[in-house]
Order: C-alpha cells, then structure tokens, then sequence
C-alpha cells in the first residue's frame, strides 16, 4: 500500500498552468500533487561564446529552490556562495532533456534560459521540472513565432517528458512522492519523447541492487505515464 | 497622471495569501499589485552562535529573487556564486523591520528565519516582502502558540508594514511601480508599526535633491497608506 | 550628559587633510574625531561597459575598513572572501551621494573611484566618508582641470557632506561617537548639498519605534552641522 | 568498424597495479588502455558531523583531472576556484557506488576517502574510476584487517565494476575510448556488482532518441564486460 | 647614481610612530622614505584549532594594500574574492620572520595577529612591514607585561628587521624605491636578527641570473642595513 | 646520520621519464627518490591580455598536489573552493626559474603552460617541479621545432634546475627528504642555471637563525648538486 493509497501505476494529479509570468515569454507553473515548480523560458540575444556565428542556437536550463520548499529549511544556495553538486546535476539533466527536441539551427542564434525553480517540493523535483520546462519552452517559441521570428513545428521536433519510477516495499511504482522516495530501494528517473524514444535513463539503487527485470517494470511503468504526461502536456498547449 | 491610472495616494490592490506552504510553520503569498512574494517563516531550533544560552530568541531575513521576476532575466546569485549588494541591504533591512516588534526574550532561545522570495516583481518589492513577511511571522508565532510554545501577545508588541512613496511628474505618489519607480525624482521606503511609530525611513534622490517639505508630503502619504495595509493585516491574521 | 560632554548640537573636531596621498588624483585624510577615514579619488580612462561611448563619465565608491580599526579585530575581508553587507550598503550610500552633485556629461567618459579606507573607527565612518569624499573628488577634478580635461564648475553642482543624528537617552544628539551610537535609541544618517537639499535619509529605530516630531528633531540638528560641515570643506578646498 | 579495430563486445586491454602509493592505506593504478586514473583510499578517523555516534562508518569519493589529461589543456579546478557540475556529478556516483556494496555497521565509525584522479584521459574515466577505486578501497580494507580492525569479507559484500556502452555507428559496442565517445548517438554507463545486481544505469540520448532495444543490447554488453572486469578485479586482489 | 641621489649604502629617512591606533595593543606607522606602513598587533585570547591546550601561543601576520596605495589603482583584494598570491607570499613572510624571535611558551596560549597595510607604496613594503611589525608586537607585549600576562624578555629573544637590495645599473645598492625595483637586474630580501643571524633570504634574478659574489655583495650592504634598523627600533621602543 | 644513511652531499635517485603523457606536447615525470613529479608542458596560442601584440611569449606554471600524496590526505583545492598561499608561492617560483631561460621574443607570442603535479610527495616537489618541468618544457620546444615554429636554441638560453638543502643535525645536507625537512633547523632552496648563474635563492630558518657561514656551506652544496642535475638533464633530453 503506498502512503499516498494511490495504486502502483497512478501518477498524482498533475497540472499545467501556463503563462503565470508578467514578464517571461514562456512559462508555467507544473503540479505533481504536492511537488510545485514554476519554469519560466527567457529568450535572449546572447549565444554562449562558443556558439557564436555558427548559425546555431541554445537551450540551456537552471534549477534552484526555495529554501523552505522542503520539510525542513535548507540553505540558500545563493547564501552558501555556490550550486550544491545536485542542482547542477538536475539542471545539466533538464538542459540536455530539453535540447533533445530541439532543432539548433531552425532556432537560429538565439539562447532560451528555462529556469526551473522549486516552490514546493514533494518529490520528482526534476520530473517536474523537465515536463513543466518543456510547456514554458513551446509557449517561448509560440512568442517567437508570433513574431515572425521562427516557426515552432520547425523548432520543436517533438514533445519531452520524464517521471520517476522506484520500487517501494517490493513494488514496482510510478511517480513516488517523497515519503516514497526516502524509502524506495531503486529510484529511476526516464525522460522519453512523445514517440516513445528515450532520451535519458537513471536508475539508483538506493539499498540492495536491483534485477534487469525489476528495472524492465520500471521502464514499462515509465512508458505509460510519460505518454499520459504528453498528452497532457498537449491540452496545456492546446 | 500615473501611469495606472491611479490616484496620488491610492496603492494598487494588496492581497495577502496565508498558509500557502505546505511546509514551512508560517507563511504568506503577498501581493502588491504585480508585484508577487512569497514569504516563509521557518522555526530552527538553532540560534546565532553569539546568541547561545541567552534566553533570547533571534529573527533574520533572507530575500530573493527568481532570475526571471523581472522585464530582463537577471543572472541567479546561487550561480553567479554571491549575493549581490542591493540583495544584502534589503535582506538586512527586513530583517530589522520584523525584529522591532518582537520580544525576543519572549520568543525564547529559538530562530525565526523569514525568506521573501519575489516571484513577480513590479516595484515595491522590499515593502512588500516586510508587509506578507509580518504575516507569514504571525502564522509561524501561532503555529508555535498552537504547541503551548509561547503566547503570541507576549512576542508580538506591534504590527509592521513598509510602503513606499516617491515623486513622480513633480506629484508625491505612493505604492510606486516599476515604471513609477524608474523615473521617480525621489524615492523613499517606510516602516512603521500599527500604532504609528516609525521603525525605518529610507529616502533616496535620485535626479535633483528634495526638500524638507517634499519629504514631510511623502511620509504623510506613507502614514495612511500603513494604517491601511495594517488593518488588512489585521483581516487577513483574521 | 554625552560620554564625551559634548553638548547636543556640537560635532566632534573635524579636520580635512588634503594631498595626503603620492599617487592619488584626490586625497584627503578626514577626521570626525576619533574616526579617521583615507579618502583617495583615482581617475580612471575605462568606464563601465554599460556605459561605453555614451559621452558620460561615471563615480563610484569603495569603503574598507582596517582590520583593527575597530577596538576588537574583525576579519579581514580579503581574507573572508567576500566584502560583507555592511561594507556595500555604505559603499553604495558614499558612490550615490558623491553622484548626486556631479554633472556625468561635463565630467566626460572617464571613471573616478573614491576609496574611502577607515583607519580608525569610532562611530559615524560613512558620514566622515562622504564628507572627506567630497574633498578627495575636487582634488581629483581641479587636477583635471589643471590638465585642462574639465571645468570643475560646470562638473561639480554643489557640495555635499554627511551627518548622523540620534537620540541618546532621551535627546536628540549630532555627531555620535561610538560610545552614543551603540547606546542610542534611533539613529539616523543625512547626506545634504552645499544649498540644503536632502540628497539621502537614513533613520533607524533601534530600539522602540521614534516619532515623527523625533525625527524632525534630528533633520534640525543635521541642517545646521551639514552647514558646518560645508564651510569647511571650503576651507579645506581653499 | 571501431577506430580502434576493436570487436563490438572487445574492452581495451585492462590492467590493475596495486600499491602504488607509498603514503595511502589502499591505491591502484587503473588503465582502461589510455585512459589512467589513479585512485587512493585514504583511512580517517573523523566522519561527517551526521554520522557522528551512529556507529557507522562511511565511504566517499573525490574526482579530479589533471589540467593536461586531456587533448587540450582544461582550466585547473582549484585555480578556477570550484569544481564544475561534470566533476560533482562523476564524485557523486562513484561515491554511490563503492558505499553500495559496504556495510557500514561492520565497517565501524570510520571515514574512508577514495580520490580517482584522472591522469591521462581517452574515454571512461568514470567508469575506470569506479573500477579501480574498488581494487583501492579493497587493499585500505585488508590494511585495516591486518590491524585487527574489521573483517573485509564482513564490511564487503560484494565487488563492484563499472563499464561505459554506446552506439558508435549503428552498431552496440563495448569500452567507448574517446573517438567513439565523441561520436556516439548513445552513451549508457552501467555499475553492477559481482553478482550481476545493477547498482547504477545512466544512459542518454547524445543524438535521436534511443528504443528500448537499443538499450537492451547495451546491458548486454554491460553484463558481460563487467563480469570481465570482476574477474580482473579479484585477479588483481589475489 | 641612484634616482634618488642616495649613495649606494644610504637608506631612505626611517621613521617609527608607535602607539598610532586607539584601539590596537601595539601599533606602529613605520615610514622608509615614500613607503608608509600602518601595523598593528591585536591580541586575542583565541589560538589557532591545532594549537589549542597545547600551552602554547601563535604570531601571525596580514598584509593588505589600500587600493591606491601604488601609481595605478589596483583592485581591491575584497571586492575581488580572495587574497592574491603575492600578497599571500608577503603575509607568510612576515609572520614566519617575527615568529622567529618569539618563544611561544613564554607568550602562553594567545595568538597577536599582526596587520600590516600599506597606506602608500614606494618599494620595499614587506620589509618595511616586518621591520614596523616588530615594533607594534613589541608594544603589545608590554602592554601584556604591564598586565602582568608576561614578561617581554622572556617572550622576546632578540630584535628582527628586514631590508631589501639589488643590483641597479651593476652596482649592489640598498633599500631600493620603487623606480630602482622596477629597474634593477637583482632583488633580493633580507631578514636578520639583533645579533645578526639570518632568518630569511629571498634573493631573485629579475634579468640574468647572479653570481655568488654578486650576492655576497648584497649580504654585506644588509648586514650593515638591518644593524642601523634594530638600533632605531630601539630608540623607538625606548 | 642522515635518515636515509645518505651521505652529506648525497642527492636521492634522480630519474626523468620524457613523454610519458600521450596528450601535451612536453611532459616529464621526475623522481627525486619517494618524490614524484608529473610535469607536462601546453603550448597554448592565447598569451594573457597584457602581452597581446608584443609579439612575445609567456611561460607559465601551476601547481598542485594529488590530495594523498602526503602521509595524512591533505584537502583538495579545488573542493577548498581555492589555492592556498604554499600553492601559490611555489607555482609562481616554477614560473620564474623556467622563464629565466626562456627568450620571449624568439619564442613568439604563445603560451606554455607547465602543469606540476605532485603524484607522491617527500620532500623537496618545488625543486623536483623546476628541474623536470624544464625537461618537459623543453621537449615542448623541440615539438615546435619540429613544426619550424622556433629554433630550440635560439629560445632556451641555458638549461636551468633546482634543489634543497638544509641544515639537519647541524650538518650541511643536500636533497632532505620530508623526514629530513621537517626537522631541519634551516631550509634553502636554490635555482641555479647550466652555467652556475644563480636565478633564485630561497632560505629560511626553522629554528635558530642561521649564520653567513652556514649558509654558504649550503650554496656549495647546491652548486655541485645542481651542475649534476643539469647533466642528468642534459641525457634526459638526449
């Protein structure tokens, strides 16, 4: 029985509020249950040195969160004077997850900044993010082709999406919350396409190694969900 | 004419959310506007090492700002590896703005960190954060209540607010946004509690000097204005 | 009775040294008393890049303060890393109120830093900073003007200087020492012009909330000394 | 066809030297053909604060590159003053990995320390890292049996290896040396133990999306050269 | 001839102010010529970690330069986040050359850090500051004395002075300016007792490497140099 | 009797591995017995601004020791977030001893980097550094030579090297080991070039002072000890 009484391939209700900023060309504020982050894509004119006069853009993506997201209060990393080993970690993944769907040339010389900050966290922080980044990245490049400036179905080759499977008390489940998550004995995150490609795979065992069969469970868990992810994804979008 | 349209003396609409986290013992979404913080209150155990076996308990203050809170992205401070000068001063100013209505005797050895973090910003965003911070204090000081921890009437000896004022086209305005708050001749914060005592003032000119007198019209704007945003306190403590 | 048996409207004895430094542009060693602060104004071809081919120049200010300037030593902040908020919110005040009086177009695109070093503290080391700044700054421009680079009439718009006032049990005083100020129920800094208008305002409660006939009080107080405080400074200037 | 000729399924050559520090409790030079880390285990008393009075012991890594291990020479870490996000991730997981097959308990309130530092780099550091840190973090363990301190077969349950899979041209291959990583649509690295439980999976998509197939054909691949490298490992223990 | 008509053998005017700081135990403004060095030696009941219930006491020394201090402005060590190599050099010199007249277990357990910051730059600042260093240590530790904490002759085993010579235009010349430094093919550093044993040499080929008797040369003209120096020190001290 | 039963004047097994680094254009690994050293020479077309347009070249050096290279693990720099002053000091003396043989002007404006890392340390890694990282800078010329970028001999105006000696147990001895070192009542390091030109002379005393006599019996040492090394060098680079 999982804390939450939800059934072992029941994702928690998920939302998608889109646009939430004054000021950003993209964004939205995703609901994983209790798990809350606002993702905003900023676009500016600055390529990254390396990138500059190849014709070629960038999507690159930063992760942080409120210091009281979590049960107990952690320390501002901007306090702290630098990045913990896990945010970079996280933001590197949402980065990598997002450009693998998009067409650096269609976008042109362009930098899309998607910042991915935790207001609430209660697990799948950087699930979230990664499906909430990508409905706040196509609403920038809708901005960008309301403007003439590209055309989206060129840009984006597909949808992106990721959840986190684990195997909590002997079983296979998808989407663990946190009480779920500190106790799991094998934490998987997957980030698949809208075609069902997979774009990256984590699997931690976080007590006894695990089987090439539980983690086939895992994968078939993650299949489903992300799918329903997409097409949620794709109502947000409209 | 202010470019909302607003009156001299008329501040944008305020909204206090309590209790928006799931987390944190105390906590407020405050709204000025377009102008949107998220304010939590965090009970630690762990007071300042100066402040051990005192008796006395400690508030301070963190403040933030999401990189895209604002028209242009703003590099992150977790990333940019340093709290930049302007964050210090404000963080540093709220903090003193909440202590100087509490008894820290009162209070007992414990801290109370309050971290404002702007989610939308459109000028005012330190008076903001001083006025949902309060609340956010509140909530956390009952909470305490709540568990026979301390009586909130012994801690709390007053409210607090903060509004700004400034002079705009030549007129004394109050609730500056931000285009206000870019072309202002002379911009001023105060603090002061509920009964009219005055905790802080901070005027600034930014293009020519002011006068006694200009100043002595923006502080008269600012007593009402706190009277105001104290009774809405007081509405939404409930 | 002030520690020092000043009476209540009575600075300390103030001194200007100017020429005190080999290399500077500008120099001046100032002296509120026991707080003795180094004042050196270096000029510089290089603006800050956003400021580049605007025609503009550009004052700013550095404040430090000697480790054991203090009567306990404090770390140093080259060796802690990082300047602590107390130093930047004062070197933003003195880098403003320098600003306020100095004309950026007629001054050229050049940059001048004023560092203001303390070498020795005993209460108001930010007032003595702007005051002596001032004299540092016009050292630094007749030498220009000598080199026939600016006019200084037509850079500088008038004289500013610097006062702290507060109440010390129960009385409004000007000028507070070290003693005063740790002691003092409200503590407020003014930065005026040469022709009395109000450049920055920056009063704080430190214990209970003042009022606003205190505050007046006070803003007597720092017109006079800020008059004082002027015809020194052009004595010193000559 | 490989860059290298190699088969599919062919690892480079693989060699162990055991002791080769004079100062450290465990060491070995690992090379996966160019690719050379050398990785220490170091024995201390002191374990982080959270673990202090649990009884426990624990087991962490570090990771670092010489500035010319690699083609061109890479910014010194300590010069640039932090270790970047690729740093702190590769440390993470080789930390995860060694702690996964340690018994804490039996290890007792210890600290051992393994740093994999990269000397000269082709291709797999992490993965090279992870498998000679073991053969390091075997040797400080018999260094401590010696001293009557534990019994390795108590605090080790298993061995663990690692090895890097992709697909070079189509094709599935074993062992990517830097050409073929460069090069990869897809990259997976996989940590099991002796006994074949995966302990970590990573894998991305560098270019198109990868299937479920593809995927399967790398563990298989994985499974059989970690089986491999196990063998070596317990050759090089004796 | 030396730019500053000096004889080869001729130091700059020395001059020793001691007891300059209302706050410092020790302090002393030491002048050679244009170079003007502010120290101060603080007491602190406080030693370092390693030395603690060891008896023991600690020296230890800083060294920091007021940002114009030299002909162009330098950046300022705090607002750039660390303390530069050279400095850091300089630091350890001058705590290792006044440690070495100090017997720790005469002095007990505190620790006097000595600062030393140049107020103006003109060659020679480190020996200037080891040489004035000595002085304000001097005076702390009769102000212990008089507090019955030591005895200075105990503590204090001799005098320790420091003076730097060169080879300018091929002739051995002493106490070098800033021209000279800049200039000369040779540079070196001496650090000598009252009895004249040799605590420190730094000798370096700025051009062409040196001979041995060129160096013998330049020992010869310190000899005589710190001889002069310990006996204006005590004059100084008294 | 020396630990090691070496006698007075007795170096350690000296050793240089050429090319042991498949990537850098120059490296060497350098032994001085337990003493090891990996050099490697980056020839980089980017010299610092400050030199741009000169049409000259820069020679540089870093620094670093692997975390266990001592007996107790030191803590890495770059987790330390920087270089510590002992880093620092002795990477700027490997820049100057390499660069004072170098013909900037004839090598042309690129840089050289050369990398010291202490794989194993006993004592005596500056003077190991600067006596291998000679060998691998010099291969590093040769690579350009190669390449009919520079003439070897027009660039390398002498070889140059450098070794430790010290009084322990009151004899004169050359080469100390860290056992050595750490007891020696006084400590000199000497770079000396091919020709017996000195170009760095570092002394310092642990204990007592030291005498002019003591110290020239240490420069006798390093005399003959060093013309050794050159001829080491000298097959080395065959």
């Amino acid at each position: 029985m999982r804390p939450s009484k939800r059934q072992p391939d029941e994702m928690r209700a998920i939302s998608f509020e889109r646009g939430v900023s004054k000021h950003a060309e993209g964004s939205c504020l995703v609901k994983f249950g209790d798990t809350h982050v606002l993702c905003t894509a900023s676009l500016e004119e600055r390529v990254p040195g390396w990138m500059r006069n190849t014709g070629k853009g960038w999507v690159t993506a930063e992760y942080g969160m409120l210091p009281r997201a979590t049960g107990d209060r952690m320390r501002r990393e901007a306090a702290a004077g630098k990045q913990g080993g896990r945010t970079q970690e996280i933001q590197r993944l949402i980065g990598r997850s997002l450009r693998s769907v998009v067409d650096m040339a269609a976008l042109g010389e362009v930098q899309i900044t998607v910042d991915c900050d935790v207001i609430q966290a209660d697990g799948g922080t950087r699930t979230a993010a990664i499906t909430g980044g990508f409905v706040a990245l196509h609403q920038c490049l809708s901005w960008m082709e309301a403007r003439k400036m590209i055309s989206v179905n060129k840009v984006l080759k597909d949808h992106v999406a990721a959840i986190s499977c684990g195997i909590y008390e002997g079983q296979p489940v998808i989407d663990l919350d946190y009480l779920e998550d500190s106790a799991a004995q094998t934490d998987a995150n997957f980030v698949m396409t809208g075609k069902g490609g997979i774009v990256e795979i984590q699997g931690t065992a976080e007590g006894a190694p695990f089987s090439e069969e539980e983690f086939s469970a895992l994968m078939g868990l993650a299949k489903t969900g992300i799918a329903r992810l997409v097409s949620l994804q794709q109502m947000a979008i409209g």
